[in-house]
């Protein structure tokens, strides 16, 4: 959230939005006085329902002399006769007063003069739009609309109204008294996922059409929002340039990754009768129902460890229990589903669209280099891709490459970065951080807060691998010896019980990164780094890159790549090549981090397009 | 460019950069003096050569009296002891003035006292780095590395040096004197494409790995990085959430449009043995062949119309006669290929990774609405696929949707965004619009000045109708008849000849704009909107989206889509729908059109993605 935003936190008087008949709800809710200021303005607001309770309430005197004037200033408004009457009493008051001598009193009998109202019935309703934490209470009288349209929660309301304080003073200082419905989008109450309050995140997952409508998605969101435009603003300020690296890309960015094929071959398969094969009601096959039942395994075992959430628990049992069944069943039908794996077809790609195999790309740094060796530093934010089942299909990944620099370059720009993402969500995400940190966990402010002053430790692959030796009182899993690549235990042991702060890992064995890492002069190693976040959580990756074609050309021929694809990317050796390095940083990690959540699932946006045919 | 960049344009000496050992160019050329305060200064710099001659000098002296000083202060250098006896001439001078009486004159003798230094040879470089349109002149001493290997275009140099002024007074106010060479990268002058001066772009098209060495398309990349984050700055300063929209997805975001497969089932292809097929030595195929002969025609008719450059022409011509004979040789070949069309097999997606058909997404906006409608406004920028021959098959987004909005909501947000671009173009890069102004196009600076002031003028698809239908004199090839979809011809005319501003049609007949579209009251026409630029070029397409449950189910069957596809969609509508707009715009056509070029494939960073096999 840009510097400016911060200017419409203090408006005088309320501020419509720029393109939509309303005002957003942080304008009035934002204010260091909660909106105190703005009572008795006439305003339009727009959201949805959080929460709701029906109440049955004495008939409304305007809340306060100010809203009296805001309505006078802000034009006409039916006042109803009971309201006029009842503005009246201190008057009828005032002459008995001086009609009669002495002590005065009025009688019971004479307030009973003024025909009482009946008591009416109101919805009162607490509304979100998305643009804060808070939500604003909202009272609409029974009158305006059926209460029960108005209740269920997720509706959405469009209304006019006049702010004023709450006669009963709660949590809320200020409240909407509804004058004008403009709109109502309502709900199936019992069709609707959100209708159950406190949806466990896995559950979530499922529905991330509806997600953002929850407190926490919606904190989750914004603090995700302000982070990549942090990224931008870290990047600018250093002269960086933005570029857009293909996405659709025949060039394979790392050498040893399962890629996604892009093709039109099978263009119109989806107009073709298809082979009968086994599949649930979503079309979903086997192999992923059973993935998705060890998932839900993994879940109850966290759950049961954790005890926290009773009922997210037994969800997850239930949920189990079905995908397990559902699996069996499958497992039958599949017996009998004929062999037509296309991996046994000779595919002519001169037939395809670019007539030759193309990829989604795995990573951009390669094709960053040719703009690095051109321009300087640059830098891209967009998606990368691996068809790996142990992790996601689809990545949003910030690579940087910078001419003229060596490792020690990008480790240093690269912890630059991270300090200034963290310092940046505390300065413009403070409410969305307090909500997480009530929400989530207690430590994440502080956790933010310690990264900005501490020093990231930085240590080579070579003292890794000693120091988790002398672990004497720690039996890993896989026997740790040099050449080998550190698995999660081992990176947990170095970032969570050794050094207690996030670590960069650094001259990897040449065997364990991508081909391109600089040779260092052990023959051994190469300039390659890793940054590791506790829960073993990879931020980032990066290396100097191999600026010497011989080098170059070797590494490739030692893997068997083939050589032409890399035809270009020698060329940046073969004419004005130049030192250079960078990194690639998992964006949804570091959101996982300054939130403290732990599934990436909850963090991206849309975690059913890998899961479920509908998104 | 972040306002902090200007910070560093006027610095008290000079500034490191960050994250390599060396100054960048801007902070020294980018200066209002053009670096004259930094005489004398002893820096690193490091870039490419842009141009350059061999020169013969007498050997040179300190250029100025305070280039002197600055060695001094910034550490030993060896001074020859030419330079030495040099220096030392007027004190010689002075002792003559005392030792003689009367008029002094220093006889012609007497300098011959002084022995001359023979000669030298030195290497004057023009080199660049990306940061700034302007190059630095470097000259470099033959003893201090042989002139052939520094010479060559494109040749990478990192050195350390002295800034003075040149003897010469020329275009440049200061030269760097090299001291120290600390990295030379070659270049094989006649292997490197660029050794050629002033290539054309269409030729450059095929060296994206090194089109960015080039002055324009270095400008034009600055002048897109500015765009993409002028586009951060706008949305964020008006409350707008940044999120990521997923690029495999299993719904249509339009609903007629070609789309891209994503499939592992053909991930081992690469390594089964290839059919027999008509391809030339980069594996490209008859199909790509003629239609890029078609593509190289048009160019060879276009150079012949502008006449403009010559060089080009030829160039094209013997490119357009090489094309053809490839094409008629493969065709040969084609006759004896075998049938191996995948369109005929049946095919099991429940074998896929997602074990269902997933496609590279169209359009973003169908994910955004259900963000938009939690969360109020929303933005992404990304990459969006279409396999389309005609067009880019990749090209970068900008897509935006706001709840509680409708049509004119999107249009005047629309309206503000692109003046907001334009403007921010001329405030920060000035340089690079300068250049490219006398480069490509006179008259950029004028058309972006032009478009913050002027409106751009609104009119309906049956406005339009009617004008074109108004204009006599003129004759389509296809003639306008309501409901058809405006051609190119037509929006040239009302951009170009009637209206002579771009300008927004909206409200079009419901047949030629997406499903989710919103009717209008009259049943036929959509809220909708296209901005169109000169050239008949589409800016931008936005609309209101359809918040009415039965009418969007209508159109979803209507156009024969699949239903299952669109049912996350639609529960958009079932609980708490709400009026919104959006809109998507073009990125690479903004670009085109800050910087007057013509062909998409100059401002994309890699075309030859598009092309060829090699990256």
């Amino acid at each position: 959230m840009g510097a400016k935003q911060t200017k419409v936190a203090q408006p005088v008087g309320v501020t419509r939005a720029k393109y939509s008949n309303r005002v957003v709800l942080k304008t009035i809710l934002g204010r260091s006085d909660g909106g105190l200021g703005l009572v008795g303005e006439r305003v339009v607001i727009g959201g949805w329902v959080r929460s709701s309770k029906e109440e049955t309430r004495e008939p409304l005197p305007p809340s306060t002399p100010r809203a009296a004037e805001g309505v006078g200033k802000t034009g006409p408004r039916d006042v109803s006769s009971v309201e006029l009457l009842q503005s009246r009493i201190p008057f009828f008051r005032s002459i008995l007063k001086v009609v009669r001598r002495g002590n005065c009193h009025v009688p019971e009998k004479f307030e009973q003069v003024v025909p009482r109202p009946l008591p009416t019935s109101i919805a009162l309703l607490h509304v979100g739009d998305g643009s804060c934490v808070a939500s604003l209470q909202v009272v609409v009288a029974s009158a305006m609309a059926p209460t029960i349209q108005l209740l269920p929660t997720g509706t959405c309301i469009l209304v006019e109204g006049i702010l004023g304080q709450p006669l009963v003073p709660g949590k809320h200082v200020i409240e909407l008294k509804v004058e004008k419905i403009l709109h109502i989008g309502t709900v199936e109450h019992e069709k609707y996922p959100l209708s159950k309050k406190k949806l466990p995140f896995e559950m979530l997952r499922d529905y991330s059409q509806f997600r953002p409508r929850t407190t926490t998605v919606a904190s989750v969101t914004r603090i995700s929002n302000s982070l990549t435009f942090a990224t931008h603003t870290f990047f600018q300020n250093h002269g960086f340039l933005h570029m857009q690296v293909p996405i659709i890309t025949t060039t394979d960015g790392e050498g040893f990754t399962e890629k996604f094929l892009v093709t039109t071959l099978l263009g119109k398969a989806d107009k073709m009768e298809k082979p009968n094969t086994a599949k649930d009601s979503d079309g979903v096959g086997l192999e992923v129902i059973k993935s998705a039942a060890k998932e839900k395994a993994k879940l109850v075992e966290e759950l049961k460890r954790s005890e926290s959430n009773k009922e997210a628990l037994v969800a997850a049992l239930q949920d189990l229990r079905k995908t397990n069944e559902l699996a069996s069943q499958l497992e039958v039908k599949e017996k009998s589903k004929p062999e037509t794996s296309l991996k046994t077809y000779k595919i002519n790609f001169s037939e395809d669209f670019f007539s030759f195999q193309t990829y989604l790309t795995v990573s951009g740094r390669l094709h960053l280099e040719s703009y690095a060796c051109a321009l300087g530093s640059v830098y891209s934010i967009g998606p990368r891709f691996r068809a790996d089942r142990a992790d996601m299909a689809e990545m949003s990944m910030i690579e940087i490459e910078m001419a003229f620099s060596k490792l020690e370059d990008a480790m240093s720009c690269a912890d630059d970065f991270f300090k200034f993402l963290c310092k940046w969500v505390l300065d413009n995400c403070s409410e969305d951080m307090k909500f997480v940190s009530k929400r989530i966990d207690k430590t994440c402010i502080d956790r933010l807060q310690s990264m900005i002053s501490s020093k990231v430790e930085k240590i080579s692959y070579t003292e890794a691998v000693d120091v988790l030796g002398k672990v004497a009182n720690k039996k890993f899993e896989i026997k740790l010896e040099w050449g080998a690549a550190l698995t999660a235990e081992h990176l947990s042991c170095l970032v969570e019980e050794i050094y207690k702060t996030p670590i960069m890992i650094y001259n990897y064995p040449k065997e364990v990164k991508p081909f391109y890492a600089r040779l260092n002069d052990d023959g051994k190693t190469v300039a390659a780094f890793d940054m590791v976040l506790p829960k073993a959580r990879i931020l980032l990756s990066g290396s100097q890159s191999e600026e010497r074609l011989d080098l170059l050309c070797s590494r490739i021929q030692e893997l068997g790549l083939p050589r032409e694809q890399y035809e270009w990317y020698l060329d940046l050796r073969r004419h004005g090549t130049v030192e250079h390095s960078g990194f690639s940083l998992r964006f949804d990690h570091m959101v996982l981090f300054a939130t403290c959540l732990t599934d990436v699932r909850d963090v991206i946006p849309f975690p059913r397009s890998y899961a479920k045919a509908n998104n």
